[in-house]
């Protein structure tokens, strides 16, 4: 096959055959293509985009460009979930220790944050001592004795997609759907699971601001899923505000340890409820699937799905006295409350700007770069549909340098929308797309 | 500035200032910016076009990238042309030695053939001993002895348009109608020209096959000659069929010769005067202007053309023997007449036909690596217009290995049409776009 044939083919519109995908992503992956051919396809793809088949071939070959794992000796269901980015969103901390608490494993491999959206891997390293950084056969050991692992991404998995991605970072080619899934389920459908619940945001602060894209995002992806015989469905859920009320770190990780005892934000309770449900639903067995509610229900009521969420902060080398001494997480120096300008009701925290805020503050990634400051971020006091009196706080910054905070000010309070009438909070989940 | 912004800039369909794509070209001409970035700006200049402004830009950049000529210590005007690419046509050796025959100067830079086209070096190079490697210094000492130079690109001239094509080849991005004009122009206007003459090909054997397609490419390489002030005006001309009679290197240049001394083909001496005409009117003074085709008619008929030709092989290094004794020119082993299947009219020559079955013989490059056999080619015996019996020669085809002929010989003459009515020759010269 000829490189240069292939990028003519679909630069022209025309649909690539599986083989012909294949040959491009494994001869990318081995360094046999160059960058610049496959920068040139990669361009050629934003313009014409790709069929659902042609991207579920490019998944899949990049899913095969490493190692798929293979959890056949473990009893059970294998189940994952995977957030499109927001702000405020800590699911993935509660989530995984309440599936494995309710008899699933959940070998979960996380991204970092960059840009305005966090990461998982970000929040957990606020967690002193928690290694991200599990080589594969360590990862399987705490799978197999906790229930639930947590990593970064690995040289063996996707290779392709890393390699890939670094390309598109850097050639103005990240924002085509087909790559986007192909990247995103490519890594997912590696982990070897049986069931994947995908959390696709919309709103001021997702990736996907209106309901129509993210729900032909939620489709493409859900298709590639059980296309490549992963049972898979998607949430749309709001991010027009952050999720929970704790943005930053290990704000943020103590917000989950608190939804874990029960004392959680109850948008924040109720999204990781359902999604645990659904994964616990992913499975042939209609009986199963039934109970899973009340399993949930029962792993979080009963401290088991906390008692997880210690046992791998400590086989993941954490320190797990962070479960009843929060202290122990990083604190900031400086605290202040921002206040209402005036009385009325909450009509918009807009999740965009306070997680600009909060990576102004040292909490995100500007660049790949950038260094991440654990303890910073933002604690809302109000949110949509909340009534509020002059002056009261709206949220509470936590930072370490007063000129960042200083530099911020206006924009976060820009960020609350103050109305006089009364406004009912919006729906968190909006659809389901199976 | 940032390199991926600018590719985001001209992916989401806006125009870049001249600032921007003077940044883009040098930092690629220096090695700065890395090819895959290159490449994925290239893809997305194919699909979102360029606006004029931003092509005059690119080309100026590109000009720029590389030594501009200089020739006002010499006096007079410094002329060139430059045709979009066709099947037999060798007007450049013709035209040339006649504009230097009438005064001017002709410092041409040209380039090789590939696929089906023909290239001035490589008919140049059939003459034994032409050298087109001249280094500059050489290039301008014969100039300004003979009147007229003729070399192939050197790393002086617009070395950007030299990396960027070698990219475009490989990352299916040649087909730009931006990316092609400023390839063109800015190693023409790097030539430190007062007038240039475009010769846009249309038709069967040309790259853009309809006038209208023509039209549009002439315009926009002419905007970009009188914008960055060189006179520029476009003949576009029929390249339905072949021009002249003679395809395949040493072929061309035996017709080339004729025509200098005023046997040659009817229709290839009458673009060759039209051609240098035009030249010699690219001057502010209108009395040089309405002398020029009087001045090129008597630089033929005197003989004094050809007499420029003989200089420049001499001070090029070849053989000026061949002037009066063309056997001297590389010559086929074997040659076959191809035959009339019916009697009537010639309607169709298909020049891509004839260009290809050229190149399969030997006479051109299927890769930018093929050797060139210079001997090879097919000399017509038929035009579209001429009555031909059953039986009577439709072409003479020269080669050197009877296997290709044979796996040709069909093609060929699927290439002639026979119709039983009398049908016009078309007309060559189409329009003038200035």
């Amino acid at each position: 096959m000829n490189v240069a044939e292939l990028i003519l083919k679909k630069r022209d519109g025309f649909a690539l055959v599986e083989g012909e995908i294949a040959f491009l992503v494994k001869g990318y992956t081995a360094g046999r293509i160059p960058d610049y051919q496959m920068a040139a396809f990669c361009m050629a793809v934003f313009h014409r985009g790709m069929t659902a088949e042609e991207t579920l071939s490019l998944t899949r070959a990049m899913q095969q460009s490493g190692s798929v794992l293979d959890w056949s000796s473990l009893p059970g269901l294998k189940l994952d979930k995977h957030s499109t980015g927001g702000v405020g969103d800590k699911t993935s901390l509660i989530v995984a220790p309440l599936v494995a608490a309710a008899g699933a494993y959940v070998p979960m491999i996380s991204g970092r944050g960059l840009g305005f959206t966090g990461g998982t891997l970000d929040k957990l390293e606020a967690i002193p001592g928690f290694d991200v950084r599990l080589p594969l056969p360590r990862f399987r050991a705490v799978l197999e004795q906790v229930g639930c692992a947590m990593i970064g991404q690995t040289d063996e998995i996707a290779p392709a997609d890393r390699k890939l991605y670094a390309l598109r970072d850097v050639t103005a080619t990240v924002e085509s759907i087909s790559l986007i899934c192909a990247s995103i389920m490519s890594k997912k459908l590696a982990e070897g699971l049986d069931g994947l619940v995908l959390d696709v945001k919309t709103g001021a602060g997702a990736f996907m601001p209106t309901l129509e894209q993210a729900s032909d995002l939620a489709q493409s992806l859900v298709d590639i899923g059980n296309g490549l015989g992963t049972r898979t469905v998607a949430l749309i859920t709001d991010m027009n505000q952050p999720l929970g009320k704790a943005v930053g770190n290990a704000l943020e990780v103590l917000e989950a340890l608190q939804t874990l005892k029960g004392t959680g934000p109850r948008d924040l309770a109720l999204l990781c409820e359902k999604l645990a449900s659904r994964m616990l639903s992913q499975t042939d067995d209609p009986t199963e699937a039934s109970l899973a509610r009340t399993k949930i229900t029962q792993a979080l009521s009963s401290g088991r799905a906390l008692e997880k969420f210690a046992q791998m902060i400590e086989a993941q080398g954490g320190d797990p006295r962070v479960i009843d001494t929060p202290t122990l997480l990083s604190q900031a120096a400086l605290q202040t409350v921002i206040e209402s300008p005036s009385e009325g009701f909450v009509a918009g925290v807009n999740a965009r700007t306070v997680g600009r805020v909060s990576m102004a503050l040292g909490a995100g990634r500007e660049t790949v770069d950038s260094c991440i400051d654990p303890s910073v971020g933002i604690l809302l006091n109000k949110k949509i549909g909340d009534r509020v009196e002059k002056g009261e706080p709206l949220c509470t910054v936590f930072y370490n340098q007063a000129a960042r905070f200083e530099s911020v000010r206006q924009r976060l309070l820009e960020g609350f929308v103050i109305a006089s009438d009364r406004i009912e909070p919006p729906p968190l989940i909006k659809r389901v797309v199976e």
